[in-house]
Parts: structure tokens; sequence; C-alpha cells
């Protein structure tokens, strides 16, 4: 008996572990901007306006805050290089690449929800047709 | 040139559909709750409250969002058993399995992230003292 509730404990403990460690990781990488961020920097830096499109819909203000964020965490770095007019571009920083397996998962499960997706669809429509 | 110029767009094209395919996944798991909800239920069916009590601050307004979204999305399944009262598990599917990668990564993650800021502040204080 007591064996036992000692192991629940202990797993809900390490249940509970986890769920903190993957909020923390959340709780940086927060949002749907900040990954693809870094993967669209990942080949190289870029200015602000070829992020703009890498991404997508975002606006200059939602990116700008999200920059902002991502240097302040140390995920990329501000370089600017002086000239008339200024240049200024961004590239991810040697923290970044502890992303890699993270970013690596989440594209090949991106990847493979989307085809679920298109299956369910396509069988849905082979059965009412 | 030519040549040069075509690995340019492969590259960039591959660029953009990873860029894609993690904002697919992100579009699905938006959010900082549903990936801990996930991991919550993973060690079997819990009841609502039950799962208030493991993410810590969620409100129950949002908690029953989430799961509204999460079995809409075919991740968990909401079982209710007859009786006096009625009695509601929330309990993980199959394909919530699909997720164990992603969540590895990310568990694994957020614990080096938060060793890496804990460090930080240690040496800051050190070079104060």
């Amino acid at each position: 008996m007591e064996i036992k509730r000692e192991r629940m404990d202990h797993k809900s403990e390490a249940c509970i572990a986890s769920i903190n460690a993957v909020r923390d990781a959340l709780y940086v990488l927060n949002g749907k901007w900040k990954l693809p961020l870094i993967l669209a920097l990942s080949n190289g830096p870029q200015r602000f306006k070829d992020i703009q499109r890498a991404l997508g819909e975002i606006t200059p203000k939602i990116l700008s805050k999200e920059l902002k964020e991502l240097e302040m965490n140390e995920f990329i770095k501000r370089v600017v290089f002086p000239g008339m007019p200024v240049t200024v571009t961004y590239e991810v920083t040697p923290y970044s690449r502890s992303l890699d397996n993270v970013l690596d998962e989440l594209r090949s499960w991106g990847m493979q929800h989307r085809q679920r997706i298109v299956n369910s669809r396509r069988s849905k429509l082979a059965e009412t047709a």
C-alpha cells in the first residue's frame, strides 16, 4: 500500500514536471509566429521586408514585436550596417539552433496532419458520391 | 548563373514548405494550453476538475473551450458514464500519440532553457557580488 502510493506520487510528480517543462517552452515560444520566424531566418540573415514576405500575412507591427521578443530571449540578433541609408538585418544566434529538434518534429507532424485532413476529406467525398 | 538561381529557388521553396508545415502544426496546437492538456491526459482518463488542478491556473471557461477544440480535432474523447450524477471523463485518442515526439522535444528543450536562465542569473549575481 505504502509502495503503491509512493509510486503514484512519483508518477504524478514526473507528470507535473513534464507539464511544467512544456509550459516553460511554450511560454518563450508563444504565439504562431516565433517558430516560423526562426525557421525563416535559419538560411541566413534577412531584412525586415524579406522576413515579412516569407511569413505571409504578418503585419509590420506584429513582426516588429515578435522580433524584439526573440532578440530579448537571445534567439536572434539585430545587425545594423552603417551607410546611407542604414541597412538592418536579422540573423539567428547559435542558441536558436537548440530548437532544431523541436522544429523538425513540428514540421513533420504538421505535414502528416495536413495529409490526414486531406485523406479524411477525400474519403468523406467518396462516401457522399 | 542559371544553376545557382535554380538552387536558390529550390532552397527557398523548401524553406517556405517548412515554414508552412510548422504553421499548420501551430495552427492546430495554438495557445499555451493544448499540449500541456494532452500531456496531462496521457497517463489516463481524467475528470474536468482533475485536469484543471493538473494545469494550475487555467479558468473553467478556457479549459472548456480548449477541451472542445481538442475533441473537434480528434486528440481527445469525452466519455459520459450514465448514473446519478452522470460522470464525464476526458481521455486521449490514439491519434494524440502522434504528438509524442513533439512533446518529448518540447519537454527537453523547456528543461534546458530553464536551466540556462538559472545559470545566467547565477553568473550575473556572481558578477555583482
